[in-house]
Order: structure tokens, then sequence, then C-alpha cells
């Protein structure tokens, strides 16, 4: 279990860091969707590894195959597989940790759960599983496009450091402008000065991401257990490294009067729209037809450059000494991972709300 | 779809806030458990309406009746259903808002979605829907205890009111001690009062409740998109008024570095334990037996008894004003729901581990 | 596990033979359908006991009741939950069989499965289950009304005695005329007679119940594994005492050369159809909006009045003599539940559909 | 949506006929079970194309590729991912059909429901597809060796030529001893001929496989939907071309009388059995512990080297010829299909009932 998601547009993914290939299966793509693959490679090429001093060394063309259920252009409806093959597996690199668990990742506890791992790069545990997620959030971004829905994230803050301005102050045709994936280009600057020097100390850092969604409709979501915003803070907690997440007013909306965070119902010609969005475009679970937007908490890397205490599968006492190639901090790269969830999130409820009605 | 929750340990629930009745179907409870009718009232009467002065005064017995499932006082394996009726509904109170849409209700999308609704007290999306989540709940802990587990909260923050000690520093058993269901007596104090003059400006304040598992074992969990977090978030999310969760090291975990955050492991006699638990428990997805511990942030109720701006059915500008009994501030009845929602979780995973390996 | 059926439009029951109630949640109905309860209760009615000489004296009034999920008469898009209390139940029938396992009942089964069991009537596994099925069956019929669908099943055979005439030469609306629920009076009559003849010899025999489903759409159905008659079939087969389930040219078709069976396409007006129809409206798991036709097989009834050989809990050789009240032969009564099985397989694809496009 | 199967044992297969590569994800495998690749060559061996003059003249290695979820020859507990390229694709003989509907296959039905489908091979909708599920069936089988638990098959009848002997009275470890896989030589040897004249006459012709299960534990199946027998039948009810299911006595069990039917239970040491097996191993929808068996009943093969009628995307009348390479019979290849599918079921069931007590 556990290698699914969503309902109806729903994808199955597999593969290790450091096995032959990872992959997806897409069912429930509508027939009839122009599959633009250079827009899927584009995807992949934002969250590949080896982009830029301030991420992973590791080197994947990331280069994919699709091997069903896209005829002459279009999807037919039918499964669509998408593999893409490992090539910079340096396994090697990880003979040295087979029978210790390292501190914060998920060696000791694939050990209790299976009683046995694939123990090279972090196994299924990698971050390098979510490529499948990437491949299969530019199908559903695709899918959304059609409906002139927008999926969009950005960088919003290193360990202290903290973009002040929300997401309506900012321009975000920005964001890929620079390494780090933060449209404010000045604070982009301090960020990337911050990774670089936790890097060089051997050390990782933390950051957050924030999410927007433009164009939903209302009335997506499916009350009570499966509210839009409960699926969508499963999407981003299922991601690598996350820690925390919140839409709208979030954390900060808890210390406000009712008076103050209650969003009022006003119509501008045809469109009904509240003056203030503390909701984050979900009222009840469903969508209000505004902007949806959160913030995915993202802990330091756990895999340091530094000698560590730990202790290995005899429960023998063991020091863990940093080896591999890894990013100093997630969230450059997390960026578009956190728009594909949130595509498969959207696209999923959108084909669901179709049912709604006679 | 969306009034399902779980994978094996599933519940389907059912009811509208002034409806002849809500309930629950558990299906996937093992058979020969003790069923413990005077637990489940006891966990219900935790939640129900008209506790103290800080909480709704509609009046609610809240009793409830096993229709099925249960034998000679056990658990037969078939389905448990559960009924609750309704008994002090005013729905009169809501006839001058039935083609108005309350701000930040539920109104508007249930509309948008399904162009109908039952106006009267919310319908579905009232959060007098949690009674039936409690019901199971008390199912669930009732599973766990006998696996010896346990499931607890209190409240941490009250509008900007915060339990600056954490968990390990305080005496849950003391939870129950006051109205507030917070374990430090004098804080508790102060959100009491907080709280009361919230509602006496006829206004609504949020908070954030702490929750706390013990006796997992490790193990537990589903990745990559099952993680054991991810589906404890969303349980939390889907709970009426959830705005953010978080866990382990939450948001703040972003500032430190992976030297810092890194729990590091030994062993304690058979034990396997980490020096700190900035994990919150679960590394990868998967429990790894220590503590798992979150915070849950609670919007300021919706409906103040004050006058806001709003529109109806047709588009048309309206005042909306206040009436109907209402909680002004969400937390102190939350917590039992918030401890039934992680009883569920838990519950659903541990049964789902029994078929990891051969 | 397994008292849920369906994709979209879903049900959840509940109950056991001689527990306080039956009943069902169904899931996914869409808003703003008119909930005929007068319907409800017919469809209740024709499944209900006691009704003729040929079937069980138990008596039932079978009343239901509407807890959630319609408000002034229409569905509101959320769970639909119906309950039907049980009244005649004859607990001290089944004493004498507490800790024996009845012949080819599910008192062994259940017993292995659970190490627990509740042996009034068969508890869950007792064919009243079926009672909440046909109060499902009720709305998925009044949701396909809507689409212009109808789901007709008559009795085709009874032992050896069979109705030669195919469907297309019968009038279906005489189904309800004799108590038989066999649309031709003549062959009505003689197994009517061969069931009470059977019945005074303290025996039960099996029979055939026919499947017609006519007015559905082409386009229904989910290859590879959901097949429309995958569903179906597994539909048919989960309700009590069926042993086989064939569609179209069946089992006999086994028989015909491909130049034969095959069912050759043509245009009439604007509707595309088959000179012939082996396929049984269905042809690679997909409505092809011919008629749906098929067969399902009953066994005969378990519960005997005649003593036979057995064995208790303890392994202990036992005498097991029929008591309790029971039919003769299941067909009669397993008309409307036939038809209900129908309903909600193409009340759930009808929906599921919607998605399959842009 | 419907190219999953399983519960807890789930399968994700994909592929077209004349695309890339088709292939299977496994989810939910257990950690620690041998996965032995030369069996599950040997499997897709026995299904694939060209083994005889009696089945296709398609030419396919089948040789497969693991690309997941296996580490050191050992079940990892994660997702399973087989791949199979297609290499023997004659594209080119379909285009002659590219706008028309071949009679009795799925060109039409897919057309109407997608608007759009691969013509090539039938595409999806082509029994190339199984090659998936026998590659997954082989690792179900391997799990359900280390529980001793066999899932055999064989052809029972072809056209009107029919075994009479059952299961019971046959070596079934002779089955793989002829072309046609029947253990009886004799009427084998017919069945052999009778294929080979239809296919001369350019036609051809269905047939019946037999399928018996043994070493089941009493106690698998998921009531009141998901009973054993009923899940089995859809698994075989959606292969290609099968049109009836029947377990145990099955259709003609209807017409016995309760006395003759009922299987008198005893137990011999420490085994409970029954005198008879008219239950076919299933009794309330789980196993007893006794042999399970049934039949799947499958049409001839659509595809006949004849000139038919029928009609094209545009409504107008059309011929279809007869081109490609297809089977005259299918059953002697669908015996590892219909073995495959039995395995995968009972599979996912063992592992359910894991979770059925505390």
């Amino acid at each position: 279990m556990g290698s699914s998601f969503g309902k109806i547009f729903k994808i199955h993914t597999y593969g290790e860091s450091h096995g032959p290939a990872l992959g997806v299966v897409i069912e429930g793509c509508p027939a009839g969707l122009n599959i633009d693959e250079s827009f899927i490679q584009a995807e992949l090429d934002r969250r590949k590894p080896g982009q830029s001093k301030i991420t992973t060394q590791r080197r994947e063309a990331d280069g994919f195959e699709i091997l069903s259920g896209v005829f002459e252009g279009k999807s037919t409806g039918t499964p669509i597989s998408i593999l893409i093959r490992n090539q910079d597996q340096k396994s090697k690199d990880y003979s040295h940790i087979a029978d210790k668990f390292r501190p914060s990742h998920a060696d000791y506890t694939f050990q209790a759960k299976y009683g046995i791992r694939d123990y090279r790069g972090g196994g299924r545990s990698s971050a390098r599983e979510t490529v499948a997620r990437v491949a299969a959030g530019a199908i559903a971004k695709l899918l959304l496009q059609h409906y002139g829905i927008t999926c969009q994230s950005y960088v919003s803050q290193v360990g202290a450091l903290k973009l002040e301005k929300d997401y309506t102050e900012l321009d975000l045709s920005k964001t890929e402008d620079n390494i780090l994936r933060c449209p404010d280009p000045e604070i982009a600057e301090a960020m990337i000065s911050l990774i670089d020097e936790t890097r060089k100390n051997r050390d990782t850092i933390g950051g957050i991401i924030t999410g927007v969604i433009k164009g939903t409709p209302a009335g997506l979501g499916e009350p009570v257990f499966d509210k839009l915003h409960a699926e969508l803070g499963k999407a981003m907690l299922s991601i690598n490294a996350v820690k925390g997440f919140e839409y709208g007013s979030g954390f900060e909306g808890v210390k406000l009067n009712g008076s103050e965070h209650n969003d009022a119902f006003y119509k501008e010609g045809e469109e009904v729209k509240t003056r203030t969005n503390h909701s984050g475009g979900v009222q009840g679970g469903i969508s209000n037809g505004q902007d949806i937007y959160f913030n995915v908490a993202f802990k330091p890397v756990a895999t340091i450059m530094m000698d560590q205490e730990s202790i290995n599968e005899d429960g023998d006492s063991v020091t863990v000494s940093g080896k591999g190639r890894h990013d100093p901090c997630v969230v450059p790269r997390a960026v578009p991972i956190v728009e594909a969830m949130s595509a498969l999130v959207i696209a999923d409820y959108l084909l669901i709300s179709k049912a709604n009605r006679l």
C-alpha cells in the first residue's frame, strides 16, 4: 500500500534511488488531451539534480519514455505509463552504511517495517522517488491548462530568512529567474548565500515553499474527510522532508477574532468574490473560486557531511560519516514537486466534481 | 465521495446538523474486541455541546445506539453501526439565512457544488458531524488500548495566549481537570478568561491543539503517499475549522541546521531510541517507536453575533446577522475530536502493517 | 472489509438477521434527485418475507427511515442513510444451533474467520442482509429513471423446470402478476407447484433469474479489470446462494463458431445497432447500447426441515434439525435483489463515465 | 479507472497491443519473498503466442525486466514493476480497419466511450494485455507457494466437446503434456483436431476452462459484497472473451434439492471436512478449507478470416475482412491467465485475512 495517489485521476509510482528505473502509471486521464512531451521534459528538468551549486551534484538526464496510453499525440483514456531510467547511480557510495541506520533517515523505520531494505541511496525513501510525481504532475498540469487552472509555487523562506511579502505582492513569473526559485531577486540572493555557506559548513538547512493555485472553479472538494485542503495537505506532507502544512491564514490565523478573519462576500459583475481571503480559497473543504494558497515546511536535509552517532542493525553503537551527493537545502528543487502534487489534487477533484449533479 | 475514512479500519459517516440523526458505520474492526459502551458514552460526553460557559448552549444528550456488529459485548468482525439521534434542533433559528451565504461558512460552496443545500445549522458542513467521528474514534481507542497505544491531546494556544511548555513537561492526566482542556491550570485560567471576554464581545477566536500518541510500535506507515504523518495530517485537516498541521519540529524546524535537527539513535536495553525527537516519532513516513506529537491550528469560529456584509443566492447584497447557538472558541470541544481522528489513523495503520511481511 | 460496493455511487451496508436493525449509507448520489419514498417502500415490499405460501413466514413490515442526505424531498449530494429495524426476530429458534455448524451455511466459515459469530438466524450471513441492498437499489433505480434506463428481472428456471422463451419473447410487465415472478403464467403455475411440493417434502430447490437492462448508453464500463459485465457478475455472485453468472450467449455460446456468434453492426437512423446480440450488450467490457441480459443461478436453500449430519464447535458429531422460518426456494424474492444490484452497478458506471473525456 | 485489481496485494497494469510495452506495478507484496525470475519467465512462456499450430503465429519472446521492488533476489515490500516490451508488432496489418468497427470486438465501444482509440491490434482491448496479468500472477503464485496453496487450471471443453470427468478424477500434473492443456490425452487429441479444423475453415470456436485451488485455509473471503467467489468471478469475467463463471455445483446445482446439495461436515483427525463439495470450497463467501473449483466460459474469438458486415466511424456500411494473426480458440493460452487471476485473488484475500482478529 501507499504508492498510489488520487481517486479518479490516479497515479501509481514505483522505483528506488539506485534501481534500474523509476516510473509512474497514470489512470483516469480523460481521453483527447494533447500530451506535449517537451513540457513533460521541461518539468523534469526543473526538478533534476545537478542544476546549480546549491543542489546535489548527482547527474541524471531524467529523460523519459511514454510506454502506453498516448496515440498520435493524444491521451486515449487508457493508463499512461512513463518510465525514467536511472543512470548516474553510485551505489558504492553506500556500501559503508549497508547495515547502519543514518540519523533522521528512513533506514531504521524501513528495516523495522519490512525486515529488509535496499540501502543504496535510501532506496524507495529517497527523494529521487519524486521524479515520478513530477512526470505525472506534468500531465495533470496539461489537463488543468485545458480548464484554465494554474499551479505555481516559490521559495518563501530558507532557515530564518523569510520573504515578508505575500504572493499577491509578487510577480510569480520571475520565480524561475534565479536558481533558488524565489520571485524576489534580492532576498533570493541572500538565501543563496545562506545555503552556500551552510553547504561549505558541511551542514544543511530547512525552508518553506508557498503554493498558489489560480483559476479553480467554485465547487471542488469532497467533504467531510476528503476536503480539498485536507487532500492538498496530505499531498504536500507526503513529499520527502515536509514537516508542516497550512493554508489561507494558517497558524497565524488562530490569533485573529472571527470578525477580523471572516471573508465577506460580494459580487463583481457575474463573479462571486470575497473582500479578504483568509479562507485561502476553500470553505468547508470546497473551493470558492478565489485563489488557493498555502505554505509547506521542509526540514533540513538529514544527510550532513559530518560524523554522527548512531547504531547498526545489530544495535551496536557506530559512527555514520557523510558521503554521497546531496542537496544542502531541498526547497529550490522541491518547487516543481509542490506544483506537481497541487496539480494532481486539483485534476482529480475536477474530474470527481463532474459527478456531483444529475 | 468524501464521507469515508481509512483503508482497513474504515468508517463511513452520515448526518446533518438538523436532520433526524447522525451516525457511523465502522468496517474492519477485528473480531473479539470488548466493546465498552460506557467508554463510548464518556467520549461522546467530552465532545457534547452545552458543557460549560465557554461552549455552545445547544443541548444534546448525544446518547447512542449500536445497531450491528456487536454480539454479547464483543465485536464480531462485521460492520459496527452507531446511531446518534438529534434532539435539540432549533431549525427556525436558520430560516432567516435560508437563502443567504454566511461569510466564511460553507453555505456558498455547498450551493456552488450541489445546486441545493440543507441550510439548517450548516447541514452536513456543521461541526455537529464530528459526533460520528468521536463515536468511531472510541472504538478505535478501545482497539489501541488492546495494543498499549494511547492518543491524547490538549489545548496549547488560544488566540495569542500560548502554553510555552512542551508536552514532555506537562502532566497530561490533568487535561480534563478544567473546562478548557489545558493541563497547565494557570494558563488554562487565562485562556478561559480570554474566551469568555471574546464571547461577551459577540466575537470568536482561534486556537491550537497539541496531540500526543504514545506506545506506537516502529513500522507503521505506508510510503510514499500514505506516510503516517501525511494521513494524520489529512485526518486533522478534515476537522471543521482546521487551517494547519505540523508534526515534530514543524514550521519552527525549518530554521535549524541538519546537525541540530537530526535525531541520533542509541539503544537502551532492547529498545531503539533517539536522543532528540525532532522527527516527531516518524521517519520517512513510518513510525520509529518514539512519541508522535503534532499541532493542529483552528481558525476563529465563523459564526459571530454581529452584522456582516454578504450576498444571497440571487447575488444581491444582504446583511447576515448572528443567531443560533455557537462556540466562541472551538478548541476545548475539539480535543476529543483530535484524539478520535488520531486513534482512527493509528488503528488503521496498525491493521495494515499486519500484511507487511510473510 | 467487504460491506461496501461501488466506486462513485457507493453503498455501505450493515446489520444482522436478529440484531436491532439493518441499514445502508449511500454515498455519491448526485444532488437534486427526487427521492420518492413510496417507491422505496414498494421495492422493499417486493422483497419482504411472508408474501405468499412459497416464501418464508417470517413477518417483517420492512418499513424504513431516511436519516440523512434528503432535504425537502430531494437528494443533497451528502450521504443518504436508510434504516430498517428488525421486528419479528425469533432468536430462540436458534439457541439449539448456537454451537453447531449447519451444513452448507456460513456458520463454520464465519467461526473459522473471526473466532466468534452471531449465530442467531445466520447473523450477517443471512439473506435478510439484502434488505439494505434493495433500499439502496431503489435510489439507484430512481437515478437511472432520470436517464431512461430500466433494470428488470424474472424467474426463468426452478429446479429442472425451465422457461424456454428468451426475454425478447416475453412481456416483462407481467412479471409481478404471479407470486413466482415469472412473466409466463403457464410455466409460473408449474413452478409454484414444484416449490410447494418441495416445501411439503421439507426440502428446498434452486432456480435461475434472468436480468434485463434496457436504455443503457454506449460507453459504460471500465476495462480492463472493471469491465461492465465483470462488475455485474461480481454484484450477482455477492447475493446469497448464487452459484453462477453468465451474460449474453453465456455458457451455451462456447459451442458456437465465431462466424455464428459475432454480432454484425448496422445503423438504423442515427442509432448504431447489432443484428444479433450474443454479446449481451457489452463488448470489451463496455456497453454498446444494446440490451444487457444475463442469468444468475441460485442453489437450493441450505436450511431444510430434516435432520442432517454435522459437527459442533468442539468438533463432535451432531445432528442438526431444521427449525426456523425459511424460503423453500429463494428465486421469487430474489428478483428485486437482482434488479437492485443491477441498478447499483449501472448507476455507478454512469457516474464514472462522466469523467471519460475532457 | 479499471486497470487496477486487488485490495492489499494490488496490481496496476498498462499497455497496448502495438505500443512500445506492457507492464504491471505490484503493490503490497510482503517483504522477504524469494523472487524466482525463471519461474516468472516460465509462466510468461506458457501464455506467449506462437507456441503451436493451434495458437496465433505472432512471435513475442515476452522477456521481462524487473524495474523495482526486488533487492538481492527478495521482495522489499515496495512496488514491484515488471516491464514487457512488444517486439513483433505488425501495425500495418491494421491500417485497413483504422476507421472500421470489427464485429464483436471493442472497437465501437472504445470509440463511443473515449471518442478516440488506438486501433492497432485492438489497442488496450487486445488479449495481449493479459501478459501483464501473468507476470503479476507469477509473483502471487510464489507468495501462495510459501503458504502451501496451488492454483491450477485446464481446458475442459472446446465447442461441444466436453471432458465428462471432474477434476477429482484427473491427474492435473498432465495438463502441460499436450498443446491443448487438457489432462485427458484422448479428449485433448479430439479437441486439437476440432480447433485445427475450425482454423482451416477460417473460423473460431469457444471453450471452457476449469480452475482448481488447493490448500486454501478456512477463513478467506470478505462478506457481504467481496465474497471470495464473487471476487474470483469478477477476476475471471475480466479476462478477454469470458462470458460466464460458475463455482461448485454451479448452474447444474439449481436442479438439486437442498437435501442432495448440502455438504455434511465431519472431522478427520484435526481437519474439518465435508462429505461432498457442492459448495466448491466456499460457504457464505468464505473459504471452508476444501478445494475451490470453478468453470470459466470463453466465447469464440471475434476475429475470423472471413468477410463480415459492419459500419465505420461515419456510420457507413462496410465490409470487414479478416487479417492479422489470431488464435482460432483462446482456451489453451488462457489456462495460465485463469491461474494468474486465481492466484491474485487468493493472495490478496490471504493478506486481508491477517487483519480479521486481534
